[in-house]
């Protein structure tokens, strides 16, 4: 497995185009589409919240139906949440769209979403922007690169992420592209993340991998504890590789799929993680030795979720008490006694609390610690053998800056 | 019942004292004394959080033994928290030197401490911030006063309330204080609360009311999310008043009585989420027409926790969508096509969203509903008849500033 440059137009048969519909920003592209030339078995995780966004509910239709899938057509700005029965029309009107430019089916055609909730989609410039993108979609590098671009709002940066394997003698490419960065505490899935592959995969088995690969990744971000109404990753696999069909759970071929999924799935989440609203730092929380997977999973998302750690990290501050109150509030119970606490990773790593109460560390150490990209905690409950690691930000003023006026 | 000028010293009996025993901070009191002449029975409520500390322990065990309490003795900017078994013996230290000073007993002295966690307490300066507080104990207003800005972190401003009210032919009082103001997220209690009352009130009877209270006030409040390791909340009874003693939990009595420790509690709750760490507003979002009042509570929490909601209160943005999105994620079911938004109280307030999309409101409406010092929001859920109340505060640039650096 090999990671390459690339996005969602990594993997063969894939097009993607970016279109400026002018829907919300000004001078800035606010469409994208990604486009398979073979048709594609689709797998997809959805937001838990209650109130879900139309597109949410016809992509889950679409994928629970079977349907090969052609095309995705995403639009950010207005994120097509809380606009009543109205909702599902924008969807279906934004797919008859692109079925007649495209020459696909209706039924061939997801969407996503993403912006202010709200307000309604302006239709006229949602066909319009349509019709650029089934001009402009193009293969390529570049192709993938603006779609990426386009799906962004708070982001600051892009969020692509490629890598290819060998699967039964062929080259095997799988790709995609996210994006953030505020309202993320996702719950079966993130905000939008689109993923595609030109390996030969059963729709069975690829939605059995991509639910999987959630729990450790995309379920283990989180921003601002809120999750979101309009959550939805895709995987769309056209099996343009001509590699033998992966049908066998047990095969060779379904693990180095799995793992290079699991690879993509879990490099988009953290970069999700770390451009965070307003975040200038990457948190690691990393806990080994819990007692079962799910209180490992309970102890690392309640520290990358409490704001006084998220605080405390944005002023490089060692406030180690913090980190033991979270997991001490998470839910999942265990013995502060028995638990220590370090900054920093793997032979660099620190001891920051033992036996009950403060280890003799340097606070000058563990400042610096504190001072890179990616702080990096780790917390060994000494109880059993499960881990798991979740993957925050810091809290800084740019965060409230940013949603104190969103909507302007 | 008739609301009154005082705090910890309104009710007959008790006294109060404040000290600067130099144990964090400069140019300020530390430590507090509450005192009463008489022996009184206690309640108590702690924290859930697994991590707690040792004068939570301390104090729990010292109102589950039901020996009388005579004094309260509480310090602010070490926390006594994560100090493995020598926490439990500062805890041991400081009553002792308190029982030797006052000429009570060791186990009728409780403890409180506020701060930093895990640094452990210079015991010296304990102990002559101990003595002092004996010395300078006195009835009177000013005595609470001086107590009730002693035991303050980043609150920025002290919190009393008393009530007076009429039992079996007695003039009896109840008053209290409390601080906040950043880790608070209580969880069957909060931070620090302490309330006195002149009451003759049995043991149990007290517990009952104050757990069944508590569940309504301070549980229903939130700063951050972060449920501390030292919420305590105590309240003392000594009898003094005079009255029958309440021991019928259908008498006329205790309803007078229930109803007064409520409202202590309830204000002293709402000034704690209004003076959340960097707080600019109090946020109090009321729930009606819930299905059962646990789902009531859940909704009314999620939406005074939100990050986001909270950010848009500081903004004055009427971004109603994370309101909507908040009482989705929170764990509890309902229709959005059929849940009634509104913000304002009373006459004064304005649908925001029905059916399941906005209303046709005035934004320059809703903007002068977000600008005063309380910010009202009202969920109609059209399911039942529950309702609950939850209150807490906006997310400001100072939130992130006071807990950036906080240990300095």
């Amino acid at each position: 497995m090999k990671k390459i440059d690339g996005g969602v137009t990594a993997a063969q048969g894939f097009e993607a185009a970016s279109a400026a519909a002018q829907i919300k920003y000004k001078g800035r592209t606010d469409m994208a589409l990604v486009f398979s030339k073979a048709p594609c078995v689709s797998a997809g995780t959805f937001t838990t919240n209650v109130v879900k966004a139309a597109p949410v509910i016809w992509d889950r239709d679409q994928v629970y139906s079977g349907a090969a899938a052609h095309a995705v057509i995403v639009n950010s700005g207005v994120a097509n949440a809380c606009t009543g029965q109205r909702g599902l029309e924008y969807c279906r009107q934004t797919a008859q769209e692109a079925a007649a430019c495209l020459g696909i089916d209706e039924n061939s055609v997801l969407v996503g979403s993403t912006g202010v909730i709200g307000f309604h989609l302006p239709m006229d410039r949602i066909r319009a922007g349509v019709r650029m993108l089934a001009e402009a979609k193009r293969p390529g590098r570049e192709a993938g690169a603006e779609a990426a671009r386009a799906i962004m709002t708070t982001d600051t940066v892009p969020k692509e992420v490629a890598y290819e394997f060998e699967a039964g003698g062929r080259t095997v490419t799988i790709g995609g592209m996210a994006k953030g960065s505020g309202m993320i505490h996702p719950n079966m899935c993130t905000m939008l993340g689109y993923v595609t592959t030109d390996a030969a995969i059963e729709k069975t088995l690829l939605q059995k991998a991509l639910s999987a690969i959630v729990q450790e990744t995309f379920n283990m971000i989180s921003v601002d504890g809120d999750t979101s109404t309009n959550d939805t990753l895709l995987v769309l696999a056209n099996g343009l590789a001509g590699n033998k069909l992966i049908e066998d759970i047990e095969s060779e071929d379904y693990k180095v799929f799995y793992n290079a999924l699991y690879a993509v799935c879990k490099e988009l989440a953290m970069k999700m993680a770390a451009d965070g609203e307003g975040a200038t730092k990457l948190i690691e929380t990393k806990v080994i030795h819990a007692d079962t997977l799910e209180n490992a999973r309970i102890f690392a998302k309640s520290v990358i979720t409490s704001s006084l750690t998220k605080a405390a990290v944005f002023g490089r501050d060692a406030n180690w008490g913090r980190i033991l109150c979270a997991l001490g509030y998470s839910g999942a119970q265990f013995d502060p006694e028995n638990c220590d606490l370090y900054f920093g990773e793997g032979e660099d790593k620190m001891l920051i609390f033992t036996n009950g109460s403060a280890a003799d560390y340097s606070e000058e150490k563990a400042k610096e610690l504190l001072s890179g990209e990616k702080v990096s905690i780790l917390a060994d409950m000494h109880m059993g053998e499960a881990e798991a690691t979740a993957w925050g930000c810091d809290l800084s003023y740019d965060y409230v800056k940013i949603n104190a006026d969103y909507r302007s």
